[in-house]
C-alpha cells in the first residue's frame, strides 16, 4: 500500500468549452477520469483481468472556471485506505495557470468500488491488486 | 418559492456509451444538466439577463449502470431553500426501466450559485428571480 | 434488399452546444450515428455477432446552424446497393423546425464497410446480413 | 497568402473511446477541429472580431482505428486558395504511431466559409484576414 501522487497535464480542446465559453462541468469529470487512468497506469494497474474498478460516488467542488490552454490533474489515493476495504477514495484536484502561478480550479473525492466482472460481485482492494498482479505476470510486467 | 418537480425523458445515444459498454460517468452529468435546464425552462427561468446560475458543487452516487434505451431525469429544488440564500440545492435522480419498472440508477445533489456576469459578484436566489422576471417581461412572458 | 427510410427524433442537449452557441460539428456526427443505429435496429441488424459495420468515409454538408430544441434525423440506404458490395452508402439528413416547417440543416453520405471482427478481413453486405440472421435466430428474432 | 503547415499532438482520453474500444468517429472530428484552432492560433487568426470561420463541408476518410496513447494532427491550407475566395479548404490528416513509425489513420478535407456575425452575410478570405489584422492591432499583436 505504497502509492504515489500522479500528475497529468491535459490540453483543453475547443470542444471542451460549452456555450458559456468555459470548460463544461461534465467535461471536467472526463479530466478527472483521465487522471485516474494515468494513476492506474503509473502503478501498472490499468490492464484489468476480471476485477474492474467502478466509480461509486463523486463529490466535486467547482472553484474556478477553466478555459484554454491546459490544466494539471493531480491524483492520489487517500492515505488511510486498507487492502480489505471494498471501496477506496481518490483525492483529485485540477490546477489552472495564470502567469505560471497554479490555482486550484476543481477539487474532488472519488469513491471507487471493485466489481468482479464475471460473478457481478463486489471485491476488496486486495482482490483487485492480486488480479492485476496475475495479469501483469502473464504479460511479463512486474 | 413554489416550485415543481420536473421530469425529463432522455434517449441514450450510442455515443454516450464508453469502452465499458455503459453510459460514461461524465455523460451522466450531462443528463443531470439537461434535467436542470428543463426545470429552469419549465419555470420560465432559462433565458438569463445578467445573473447566471453556475454549478458550485455536485455530490453524485452511481447506483446502477445505464445503457440504452432511455432514462428519466427527475429534478426538484430542495424544499427549505430561501430567497436570500446565495446557493440553492437541486435534488436530482435518474431512473432506468426494466420491464417498465423504474429503478434509480443515479442520485445527486447539485449546489448552484448565482453570479452577476457583469460585476463578477455573487448574488442571491431572489436577485436571480428578479432578473428573470425583468427579462421575461421584456419578451412578453409572464 | 428491401429497406425502409427511418426517422429518429433527437432532443438537443445543452451540452451539445459549443462556445458558438450552436450544436458543434462533431456532435452533429453523433446525431448521424444515432440515426444509423436506429436504422439498424429498425431492420433487426443492431445485434452483431462477428461481422461489424464500420464507417469508412463521410461527406457532410453543414447548411444551417442547429440549436435547441429538437431535430429529426432521416436515414436511408442508397438505393442501388447490391448484396455483394463490400461497402454501402447511407444517405442521411438532419432537419430542424421553425414554426413547424422543416428545414434541412445537414446532409451527409456515410460509407460503411463490413469487418469480420475475428479474422480482421473485409466482408460483403450479404455476409453481414447472413451473420445477423444467424444472430437473430439464436435469440428468437426473425 | 503564405501559410505554414501546423502539427498538433493530442493525447487520446479514456472518454474518447466508445463501446468498440476505439476513438469514436465523431470524436475524431473534434481532433480535426483542435488542429484547425491550432493552425489559426499559429497564424494569429484565432481571436476574431466580427468575421467568423464556419465549417461548411467535410470529407473524411477513416483509414485506421485510433486508440490510446496519442495522435498527431497535421493541418494545412490547400495551396491554390486565393484571397477573394468565399470558401477555403484545409487538408488535414491524423497520424498514429506504432513503434515510433507514423501511419495515417484519418484524412480529411474541410471547407470553411466566412460569416459576418453582425450582418449574417458571407465574406471572403481577405475580409477575414483584414478583420483579424485590425483585431490584432487593437491588442498589440502584429
Amino acid at each position: 500500500m505504497n502509492f504515489e501522487t500522479v500528475d497529468l497535464t491535459i490540453q483543453v480542446r475547443p470542444n471542451d468549452l460549452d456555450s458559456s465559453g468555459h470548460v463544461n462541468n461534465a467535461t471536467i469529470m472526463e479530466y478527472l477520469e483521465a487522471g485516474r487512468w494515468s494513476w492506474l497506469k503509473h502503478h501498472y494497474l490499468a490492464r484489468g483481468q476480471r476485477i474492474i474498478p467502478v466509480v461509486a460516488r463523486v463529490e466535486i467542488n467547482y472553484r474556478h472556471e477553466i478555459w484554454l490552454e491546459e490544466v494539471r490533474v493531480i491524483t492520489k489515493l487517500k492515505e488511510a485506505e486498507k487492502p480489505l476495504y471494498y471501496q477506496v477514495s481518490f483525492e483529485q484536484s485540477i490546477e489552472i495557470f495564470k502567469d505560471e502561478v497554479a490555482t486550484i480550479a476543481t477539487e474532488a473525492i472519488v469513491k471507487v468500488a471493485f466489481i468482479d466482472s464475471m460473478e457481478r460481485t463486489i471485491r476488496t482492494l486486495q482482490d483487485f491488486l492480486d488480479d492485476m498482479k496475475t495479469a501483469n505476470e502473464l504479460i511479463g510486467l512486474t
